[in-house]
């Protein structure tokens, strides 16, 4: 069933998966595809098109079942599961994300903090203790990581990137610059470019400048 | 000369601007885009049809100006301005985002912090005031604001988004769950959404195990 599901599709995934939780939270069963359409700032037919990609949860005239649809989602997604999550770079993007407690109820568990810096090494962070970057490779071999989230400066990430895909952990949340040049087909990547993301935010703002003179 | 760019090239400029940037620093003034498609895991053919975009900095044989051409992607960008920027909502990540120092560097001026936590308010991050969110509108009345970073959860963002945009802020980086449903046209929404980056890596890490099964 996931199968050929275009990525524009998968992309919007999340999102329907974070709509349809909070009606559920407002304790709503069901919703039709124009409600969802009009919460969701995407056209009914647009979204009729989405869901069906996961099976027939739409009824005529009765709109989607929406506890099997999320949970249906929340399969797909993975959500189902359990992560066990490292964070490389223990500076501030790292800590914040560590400290975004959030995705601890969605099932990812951050078993380890990793720095190279002296002055961080030993601290606690949400009862987890930053342990140097030297015992990276021996700590991978002891415990299973499903997840490695690498929030540290570009120059660094290269070599630990090597180190992690070496250990066979197959999931890189990557928030460095680097963009790793060769990694195996059984490993997943997921680039956050923060600072592109804002040059786009400065890049489209000088356009609406240029266009208004 | 900025009309008509496609946006995946445009996706691509930052790229280009950071990998141009280090090239400088090592003191490297020319590159082919046979070099530079090694570098950046793009094709050569690729960087020409997107650099050509911007005139035509390359030489047959000479390879690419460095200099001028990061300078010409600096414009484009709007890096060659500087923004005056706010963040609201003074938890972890806009801690994290005001901590991330690298952004003075470009231009990025943070000057002011807002939130609605009195545990907060009144606390300094890197020089600036926590102030108390209720101030927000008085501030940008008396404060020319370029960019606002929203770092807030989502159910508070909708009314302050409504705020900023009363008072002629026309960048939104937007880092809550919430996507607008209606700003004017000359407001530029920047939408990063960290849970959704992190359940597309997790989607496809299933995608990955169910495809061995």
């Amino acid at each position: 069933m996931d199968k050929g599901i275009s990525s524009a599709v998968i992309k919007r995934l999340p999102r329907y998966y974070r709509y349809l939780g909070s009606l559920l939270d407002d304790g709503i069963k069901r919703i039709s595809s124009k409600d969802l359409s009009e919460r969701m700032n995407l056209t009914a037919s647009q979204i009729r098109q989405d869901l069906n990609n996961f099976g027939s949860f739409g009824q005529q005239g009765y709109g989607y079942n929406i506890e099997v649809l999320h949970a249906e989602i929340k399969k797909l997604l993975g959500l189902d599961k359990t992560y066990n999550m490292i964070i490389v770079g223990a500076g501030n993007i790292g800590q914040a994300l560590l400290n975004y407690i959030n995705y601890q109820k969605r099932g990812y568990n951050f078993v380890g903090v990793f720095d190279k810096n002296p002055k961080l090494v030993g601290l606690s962070i949400r009862g987890l203790e930053i342990r140097d970057i030297d015992t990276l490779e021996d700590f991978l071999g002891k415990n299973k990581v499903d997840i490695a989230v690498l929030s540290l400066p570009g120059n660094n990430a290269e070599q630990v990137i090597k180190t992690i895909v070496d250990c066979g952990v197959k999931g890189i949340w990557n928030f460095s610059h680097i963009l790793p040049a060769e990694t195996p087909d059984d490993v997943i990547i997921e680039n956050v470019h923060l600072t592109d993301s804002l040059m786009t935010l400065t890049y489209k703002l000088t356009e609406l400048e240029n266009n208004k003179n």
